[in-house]
């Protein structure tokens, strides 16, 4: 007997059809003993449709009221869920986030879950219910209804495991894990079996899309066992937990992410002096545009460039930044480019092994791919390269650092 | 400056035209200096949509869940109508039942209000807010969502009416007030100017469908005065309001109602013993069958005659329930007729003018219809006749009684 937190997202619960499957899994898990809490997402097509709504009727919705209108998604789909697993014979109770309660800040639309009272669900637990939580949702201290952002379902599951202290969260979406890369970009990717958080955050933030980043912070924070699966499909998924855990025969490399949509800027010949970066990117950060890569290099000549990179929809606005600040520090020139990408191996063997990016930038060599910039950190080596390599890039290091699909993992969904 | 709740049902907030629509009339309220606090339901076709949805994932559904699914609907129109109101530039916030707080019994899907807290309304109207609030649902002392049942916005307008003790209720609708009977069937029938609490108890109970008869006994019993409007086309409406403010010169009858949907079931050769329309309807109303009129005329040769009608869907389990009953009872025979209807004359002016009854019995007898049943009270008379007789019964009393548009009230309109 376990406690288990399972997370169902938008398609998962996109139909009245698919909202029973939901029921069906949760009652062979509440059949064989387990005490289950389910967190869900608005349907599929549902938080869409809401703001079309408020677009039709405002140019500029206020946040409070927004978070009113969307909050309704999820509280359609406990109230299904529910209805659902009691039509299974089973003993269920769904919460809005008020009714749980999940205590936010004030920022509307992107709230903070600062408290969860896992009181009542514990008491609807031990008499044998199954709870049904509305994700993405909350409460502030006003009594005012907030939202956690998209894709907030994730982080309420996993605040909600760690505030009911639970054996493990399941994610379930429309993938069977998280893979070595993108299945779309690299037929032969694999399914990991096991990540570890940290890579978890380094592949999620670099543009895997398989679960919200806040989720994964949180759940290595709370040390909460983390776990990706199929809501079509059954299968093992993929465990993410701390490092502990790891096989020791793991390879040096999980996985390789990339970001598509990055756009450089340099600041070229910036007189180099203390505090030069901050000068450029202060007012870049205030603007709210969000600075991905940064690289300086060292000076010479008495000057220096400094390169980052941004988001490409923000590339206009950086740039006009960045060109008035260049003229106040006399820089030589502010140059931009529109069409790079970042690819990143991601792995936490890498911290004890030397040598992995220099075989990663021989094996772009190789191919004739030419690296603009170098990144590191302790378990993730990032390059940009031109855009139009991406997917040459991303296969030749998919196959060179071994993880190509060669039917022998596979083999553990078989079994 | 008046304090004004105003209601705003489905069609009248069925898109985000129209919920602009309404936001243009709140303004012009709060430009000429009135307090505004707006209800409303949620959008036309809602309520359907998220039944049907229920259907589809429950034989059953358990009432609490149900009332967490239908009160989102509400949820939804206050947020589009409060964004439409800031994009008027109006100060606007949105209220749920749960946060004006609107507090109920325990009774998922028919709740009752027992209290209503109006102390951060009053705030924000105060400070210069226009508060919408959603109808329909209030929070029970457990903090579950309940709903007042269908219409139950209309209660929600009078009662939060009541709370602040507003000037006037105004429930806007698809029709221009409450008229001498229902247009579609006499094309002459006229919009009442002002009807009291009674007469409109009276017609909504016997079929005209423009306010919730709760809301009425609601706004009777708090003298709130309501007026029904029109929320397609300016105009006064009709004002719904205590007896004193009536016109002196009021006609006798106010207006006729009638009700398609009866059946009748007689209990012939009754042994006539104290108690017998007790044992009869006692296990009528026992299986949630609502009895409407009952007729129990004086006893010859020691055996009566009981004569009730039901709602024509109810007539199979009435019957069943009385033949059973009639056999304990050595009763002769139990009849029904599933083809009847009921037509009523309603006004104030019946307490203090006789005749109106006999004018009434021989307008019907001179186009040759047969009367079944008759029942009185103080401002009403009722008569049950054949179905397909109805429109012609209705036609005659209306001219008969003078209630025939002749073009000189509605001139108020054009003024």
């Amino acid at each position: 007997m376990a406690l288990i937190v399972q997370k169902y997202g938008g398609t998962s619960v996109g139909t009245p059809e698919r909202i029973k499957a939901v029921a069906d899994r949760v009652k062979r898990f509440v059949d064989r003993g387990d005490q289950v809490v389910v967190v869900v997402s608005a349907m599929s097509g549902e938080t869409n449709r809401l703001v079309a709504l408020s677009q039709a009727v405002s140019s500029n919705p206020h946040p409070r009221e927004m978070d009113v209108l969307l909050s309704t998604g999820e509280q359609v789909t406990i109230a299904l869920l529910t209805l659902a697993l009691q039509e299974q014979s089973l003993d269920a109770r769904s919460y809005l986030g008020s009714q749980v309660k999940i205590l936010t800040d004030e920022a509307h639309g992107k709230a903070r879950i600062k408290a969860i009272d896992g009181e009542s669900i514990l008491t609807d637990l031990n008499a044998g219910k199954v709870a049904v939580v509305a994700g993405f949702q909350g409460i502030d201290g006003d009594g005012n209804i907030t939202t956690l952002g998209r894709g907030g379902s994730d982080t309420t599951a996993v605040a909600v495991a760690a505030a009911l202290n639970a054996d493990e969260c399941q994610i379930y979406t429309d993938v069977d894990g998280v893979y070595t890369t993108d299945p779309r970009v690299v037929d032969c990717a694999r399914r990991l079996e096991q990540v570890t958080f940290e890579e978890m955050l380094e592949m999620a933030s670099l543009g895997s899309k398989v679960l919200q980043i806040r989720a994964v912070e949180f759940a290595g924070k709370y040390q909460v066992p983390l776990r990706v699966l199929s809501s079509f499909e059954e299968g093992p998924g993929t465990l993410i937990s701390i490092d502990d855990n790891k096989d020791m025969e793991a390879p040096l490399v999980s996985g390789i992410a990339f970001n598509r949509d990055e756009a450089r800027v340099v600041v070229r010949g910036v007189p180099d002096t203390p505090g030069v970066a901050y000068k450029i990117l202060g007012p870049v950060s205030d603007a709210n545009v969000e600075v991905d890569v940064i690289v300086q290099n060292v000076a010479a000549d008495g000057t220096t460039d400094l390169t980052f990179t941004v988001h490409r929809n923000e590339l206009d606005k950086a740039q006009a930044i960045t060109e008035d600040i260049a003229k106040q520090l006399n820089a030589r020139e502010v140059a931009v480019d529109g069409s790079i990408c970042k690819v990143s191996l991601v792995g936490v063997g890498m911290r004890s092994h030397a040598g992995i990016a220099s075989q990663m930038f021989k094996t772009l060599a190789d191919v004739g791919i030419n690296i603009e910039l170098i990144t590191t950190s302790e378990i993730k080596i990032s390059v940009v390269i031109e855009e139009k390599y991406m997917e040459l890039a991303v296969r030749a290091l998919h196959t060179a650092f071994g993880l190509d699909d060669t039917g022998a993992v596979e083999s553990s969904d078989n079994g």
